[in-house]
This record gives structure tokens, C-alpha cells and sequence, in this order.
């Protein structure tokens, strides 16, 4: 390179920095000026809900008028009828049900579970059924119990050694993964598919240890699965005391038996719904941001924190934008979801209706990890999408927000990944959040008022960017 | 510039940056490999806490065994002689007791508070003295009510307008305030310095709303300081729910009255004791870290939250460094403080001998908002020390703390400021703290295992780099 082309070259460098100096400031400007009318507008959000929020008060009368919601139930149709109601008195500028089919399974009696030993005797503990178990003959089962903790091990101990008996599984959740999610994802398979792979060998019943962190005397429902290739056995859940006592027990004794006696059954289909309401985008109503929680829960308490919690969050984020005339640029739309739980058809049906009306869903958020303080919304689509909604992320830091890593949304919504959808999931804290999760002590007082109104405006901070900003 | 030199300052500028990187890069090698070190104690601590801790064990102890621990109270006593053989069960270096005064406030007979109006008849409502109150006369205090929101009206209304009246303040928390601690700081003026301010235009007593951010039945106490330039009169807390009540009262109709008895009084100073434990530093033993939260409390409940919760997890930093058999470079020093709640009388006692004995305290971390999930550490010092911690950050992130722009540390450390100490607070999350603080709930089931061992696992964290690595 010559010296006069390289000055040549070097003016031209020159230049275009100074251009780009230039264009970086016009638009860096326009970012912050766009980002200050966002933060006005954020401020506005939190303080008509944490003043004037009404999430509260619904999930209140979710929890202790109506109570667990389970698909099928009295409850969850009380539920549909006081959500659906809800939505007319927010102001939605439509609201609708979608019907869909529901699984309607019955838990009947109190479950009866004790523990015979040799040397201490009967010992009476407390376990519920699993959601969907076929019930004990009338007079109970009885079998010797064999502890497992791994899947591994049913194939060592085989047909000779599981024949007749009962399998026990006793892993705990690793208290050393920080996210307790992560914990219950390394334990909840041998409740899910557990019982199926215990009869395969010949076992007459499954008792698992609790979905939990804290040894309590609470036994933990949740859904299980049968393969149908496989026969059916009945399946409890202990709680943590009890699966403490009786592993106890075992290193002390051989031949310990069970005994339980349930008589849950899974009736025919109901029919039931989800609960719809929208506001309309001025812009492109077109493009639909899903927003949602679901209303079904067990049936042990009453689903205060799943997902009562999300339900009533969802219904907050209509009644601020309305509350503040917020008029968002692409619609809204709060679906309160059916039969999360113990099958998911109410998610599929909305994926399916939102298909089959060729929907453009851009985004959807789901809140269902209870109505702790949030801090963050994990997220799964495509990166640049990924990008743009962090790229807000400093908005969102003064109400606690911060983290915009994780990668789940939600299992009501997360059939719409397909449909084009970026998918995100409210992450409260879930620190205490497996406590209570399935068990009789998910009630209404364990939610704090500020922390679920927190919940409920950062999702309404998420509905009114995304609604501005499009993806 | 010729050409010629031009050239020689471009290459001097390349050899410059070429240099510039190579320092960068090994410096950021050995920072990087110094982090993942960091990293790895970091996953010990954690799992250590997680899995072996015992500061729930010991508060459950504190609070359902020894129960609320006012200063100069046997519950006091207790708890130092209790924290003390923890000190050696634990195996600190050296362990001793610190002397100091205290004050010696007792309640008395429960107060009897009630509404004297003349459309609704008598109203029983909750109230409780706050902390250093003198009683009522025997047959109790009645007096018209003058509610007030703004210190600014005393004045206005004058001794015309307040002469044998009952103040009855009633300003709010300000929802709108994400830091509860600001809607707190916000209002507890009122309780502080509101009775003398009364009284100095002859008010007889006053009512101060509850410091909390929920509406319920549950009187909140909390000390209060007279001026002793002015009369004294009793004063106490009501709850929530009883000042919406009055307040509405008071807009029905004039001339509503209050009437109070309290017995409340305050005894002769008791000796009694901050309890200090500590490992002793293995490079730099006269470089100290001060580790504290505060062992009395308020006496209508447990004083789980206020200050259980920081005196053990102080502990849990200690016997997780014996435990993993961390040999801490700086000194190591446990305290827990005595009397923080009315005196402070054991914080003034620490930095008191500190400076006596010319102690170098590099730093000092005080637990003292709640067993809430741990989010981030406030800081108050000098900024190259305080940025020096923030470029730690990262390693706390995967433990969820991730806030380090607070600027409040701790009431008992706050007076180390002035012996060159950089002072912090752990900030765990408090939307539901001031929910219980100083009331009746302050209960040890309102502690949640995992999120007061977090909290520990962070404070042994932040021991560990400032012992490590200095200030």
C-alpha cells in the first residue's frame, strides 16, 4: 500500500467511524428515549397492580371458595364459571370458552397405608394416591416392600426378586441443585413411570418417596403414567417422614411389609374448558401474545400456588392494561388453561384450534412455577428473538428481574414451539415452592400478596413490550 | 508529525498494545483459573450448607426452645449461654463472651386497646406498647382521636388542636417501593420519634399504624426513643387492620376516643453479652472479618426472622469453613450482637473495643433482613474496595446473588464504617419480611430450610474471597 492510499484508506476508516459515530448516536438516542417512555410505562404497571391489583383477592376465592380444581371436578367447573365471569367484569374486549374433553379421575376414600414389622410392630403413615392409579382391591394389597432407587436396579433384582412385592422408591431430590425444578426433574420419573416399570417384574405396587425438599409428614400427589403393555398396579406416595422411616426400618429388618388400601378410579371424560379473554392489538391484531396459567389443580388443598397463582397473574395482566388504557399494538390473549395436570388437553386443544384457524402466535407466556417473588423468565425459540426480548432485560432490573438464561416456559404452551411461537416462563423464586407442590399444605396462605402481585406485574411488563415491539 | 516519526509512533503504539495484550492475557489466565478455583469452593460451600447444615436445627432451637429474646429478658440469657457452647461444638479457634449493658424493657400485662364511639359502641382492638413506652396510669389513658399522616399537621394544629388528645398516626407504607426496607424507611419516623413530637403540644399518648406492608390483626412493636426534653407519654402499635378501622371511624363521625392500658416499664440496665467466635487467619491473622447478625429480638413472638435468622446463618459460616477445613488466610470473626433491637448497646460494645485494642477490621457482613432467599450484598466503604467485591460477582451468580448495588450494611456494624471496615449486608429477598417483623407471626415456621441456608452458603462465600484475597 502506497502512503497515499494508505491516508486514503485511513480518511475512509475516519469517515465511516464518524458515520457511524453518528448513526450509533441517532440511534442510541432513540433507543433511550424509547427506553425511558418503557420504564414510565413499567413504573405505571407496578404501581396499579401492587396499589389496586385484584389477583389477590380471585385467587383467594379460587383457593378457599372453591378449593382444588382437579379436571372433572364440582370445583374446576366453578372455577371455568367465576374465571369466565371475571373476564366480562375486567373488560376484555372478547371472551370465550374452549371446550375440550378431560380425564376425570376420583381419588374416593382416605387412603390407608401402614407398615407391618417384626419387631416394631404395625406402624400407621400417611400416603395419598397418585393421580391415575388404579385402586387396591377392597381389602387392600399387602407385599414385602424392596427399596429402589434406581431403574438399574429392577433389572438386577428382576422377576425373582420383585414377584409379588412391592416396590419402594426412595430417591430424594439432590438438595445441592440450586434450581429446586432441577432437583425434581432428577426424582419425578419414578413416579411417572415407576409403576409400569415395577410391574413389569412382577411387583403387585408402587409406594415413592414425596416430590419434595423438606422431610415432612405430607404425602405429595402428582400424575403418573401405565404403559398399557404392561399390567396395572396401584401407586402411593409417602410422604418424606414416612419413606425416612420406612428405608429406616429396612436396613433394620428383613421381610417389612406394606399395606394399602385405595379406592381412587378414573371415570369417563368430561367435557370442561379453557377460559379465553383478549384485547385487541390497534396495530396488528393479528399477531397474538399468549398469555396464561392454568385452572385445574389437585385435589389434596387448594392450588394456591399451582397454579391458582398463574391463573389469577394472568387475569391481572387484562385488567392492568385495561385498568391504564393501555392500548397494545398486538393482541392479547389471557387463556386460563384446562387439565395441566393429569393430561395436558387443554393446552392441546388450544394449540390445535390456534393451528387449525392458521393463528400467527408470536410469543406466549405461561406462569406456573408459583406465586413467589419473580426474577427472571426462561425462554425457548430462536436466538435472535432470544436476543431482542434481553435486550429489554435492564427494564425489567428494578423490579428484581434479572435473569433471562433459563429455558423453560411452560407445559400448557409448549406445543406452540412448532407453530412458530417464542415460548417464556415466569421464573419466581421456587426455593420453598416443592414444600407445598401437590400436597395439602398448597393453600392460600402461603402466598404472599406482594410477591404474586410482583409475578403478575413483570408479566404484564413482558405482554406490553412484546405487544409494542412485536418479535 | 512527519511521516517518519508518524510511523515510529504507530509501532511504538503496536508494540504497546502487543505488549498490553500478552499482560492481559496472563493476567486474565491467572484470573480465570484463580475464579474457577474460587468456583470449586464455592460448589463445596454450597453443597456443604445444603446437605449437612445445622443453623435450621439450631434456629429451630432459638425460636421454639428459648423462643423471643428481648435484651436484659432470661430468653437473653439463654440464647448467649446456647450460641456460646454452639461456638465450641463447632470448633472455633477461640470463643469468648463480650460484655456490655443493656437496656431492660419489660411489657408487662397484655395492653387493652379500645375504640369508644358513639355510633358503634366500644371496639376491642389489637394494640402493643412499643419498645421503651411507660405504662398508662393503672386505670388506663382515654383521649379523643387526632389521626395524622405528616408531621408538618402537629404543628399546624398546635396545642389548640392537640392538648389532651391521643395521636393516632396512620401514614402507610408506600406499596409502590419495590425495597419493602424503603417503604419501611419511609414510615417509621412515626413510630421513632412520634410520641415526643406529640407530646410536646399535649397529647396525652399516641397510636402509631403497624410497620407492615399487609393488612391484618397483628400489632407490629418496635422501639421508640423520647426526647427528653419533653413530656413522656405511652404509646403504642395497632394493627393494621385496627387503624383502617379508626381511620374509616374517625371519617364517620367526631369525637371518637381511644382508650389504652399498658403496664409496660423500663428496669435497671442487665449485664449481658455479645458472643464472639473465631478462626484464627493463617497469612494474615490481625486482618479481621467480622461475620454477625443479632441475638436478641423482640419478645411477642420467636424472633425467627428478626434476628434468628442472621445469628445462626453467622454460625453456619464457621462451622462450614471447620467443616470443609477451609483455612481462612484473614481472621474469621462470629459475633453475635446483643440488643440491636433497643440500644445497640452490643454493636457500640464491638466497635468500642475494637478501636480500644486498634484492631484492623478489613471488613464486616451482617445478616439482618430476613432467612429469605439471598439475592445480593449491600456495601458501605470506600469505592476500589467495594468495586474489588463487585468483581466477584460472577461467582455468586449460579447461588442466585446477583444485586451488589445496595448501600445498606447492618445496624450493629454500621459504627465500623469509621475504623476503615468495608461494611455489608446480605439482601435477602423481603417481600413477605415485614409481613412478621416485630409481630406475634415471627415464627419459625415462616422459615423456609433452603432459603436460610442459601443465605449462609452466600455469607461463607463472601468470607471466604475477603479472607482469601483481603481488601
Amino acid at each position: 500500500m502506497s502512503i497515499k492510499s494508505y491516508f486514503w484508506y485511513q480518511t475512509k476508516i475516519m469517515a465511516k467511524r464518524v458515520y457511524l459515530s453518528v448513526v450509533m448516536l441517532v440511534l442510541f438516542s432513540a433507543n433511550i428515549s424509547a427506553q425511558n417512555n418503557d420504564s414510565i410505562v413499567f413504573k405505571k404497571i407496578a404501581n396499579e397492580v401492587l396499589i389496586h391489583g385484584k389477583c389477590y383477592n380471585w385467587l383467594d376465592y379460587l383457593s378457599n371458595r372453591i378449593g382444588g380444581r382437579l379436571s372433572g371436578s364440582p370445583q374446576a367447573a366453578l372455577a371455568v364459571k367465576y374465571t369466565r365471569s371475571l373476564m366480562d367484569s375486567i373488560g376484555a374486549d372478547t371472551a370465550y370458552l374452549q371446550e375440550c374433553k378431560v380425564p376425570h379421575w376420583v381419588r374416593g376414600e382416605k387412603e390407608v397405608g401402614k407398615l407391618i414389622t417384626g419387631k416394631e410392630g404395625e406402624i400407621i403413615v400417611k400416603i395419598c394416591a397418585l393421580g391415575g392409579s388404579i385402586a387396591t382391591p377392597a381389602e387392600g394389597i399387602t407385599g414385602e416392600v424392596v427399596e429402589i432407587d434406581n431403574f438399574d436396579d429392577l433389572k438386577k433384582l428382576g422377576r425373582a426378586g420383585l414377584e409379588g412385592k412391592i416396590v419402594f422408591y426412595n430417591r430424594a431430590f439432590d438438595e445441592t441443585k440450586i434450581n429446586t425444578f432441577e432437583a425434581y426433574g432428577g426424582a419425578v420419573d419414578q413416579r411417572w413411570s415407576g409403576p409400569s416399570l415395577a410391574a413389569k417384574y412382577g411387583a403387585v405396587g408402587t409406594i415413592v418417596r414425596s416430590m419434595t425438599n423438606i422431610i415432612d409428614d405430607n404425602p405429595h400427589t402428582g400424575v403418573m403414567k401405565y404403559n398399557d403393555s404392561l399390567p396395572k398396579v396401584p401407586c402411593c406416595a409417602i410422604s418424606t417422614k414416612g419413606a425416612e422411616l420406612l428405608s429406616g426400618l429396612l436396613k433394620k429388618e428383613s421381610g417389612v411389609k406394606f399395606h394399602f388400601k385405595m379406592s381412587c378410579q378414573t371415570l369417563p371424560d368430561e367435557t370442561s374448558y379453557n377460559v379465553v379473554g383478549e384485547i385487541r392489538g390497534t396495530e396488528h391484531p393479528e399477531e397474538i401474545i399468549t398469555i396464561g396459567g392454568h385452572l385445574d389443580s389437585w385435589d389434596l388443598a387448594q392450588g394456591s400456588n399451582d397454579d391458582g397463582a398463574g391463573a389469577v397473574q394472568s387475569l391481572e395482566v387484562l385488567r392492568t392494561f385495561k385498568a391504564l388504557g393501555i392500548k397494545p399494538k398486538r393482541t392479547i390473549r389471557v387463556v386460563m388453561f384446562m387439565n395441566e395436570e393429569n393430561g395436558g388437553r387443554g393446552g392441546a386443544k388450544y394449540a390445535e384450534l390456534a393451528k387449525l384457524r392458521h393463528e400467527h402466535l408470536i410469543a406466549a407466556i405461561e406462569s406456573d412455577a408459583g406465586g413467589g417473588t419473580p426474577l427472571g423468565f426462561g425462554m425457548v425459540g430462536k436466538d435472535d428473538k432470544k436476543a431482542k426480548i434481553r435486550s429489554w432485560a435492564k427494564l425489567f432490573l428494578p423490579y428484581g428481574v434479572y435473569d433471562f438464561t433459563g429455558d423453560e416456559a411452560g407445559a400448557d404452551i409448549d406445543k406452540l414451539d412448532d407453530q412458530g411461537a417464542t415460548l417464556m416462563g415466569l421464573e419466581p423464586d421456587s426455593q420453598r415452592y416443592f414444600d407445598v407442590h401437590h400436597a395439602a399444605t398448597d393453600t392460600f396462605d402461603r402466598i404472599d400478596k406482594r410477591e404474586l402481585e410482583l409475578g403478575a406485574a413483570s408479566m404484564t411488563m413482558m405482554a406490553y413490550m412484546l405487544s409494542q415491539y412485536g418479535l
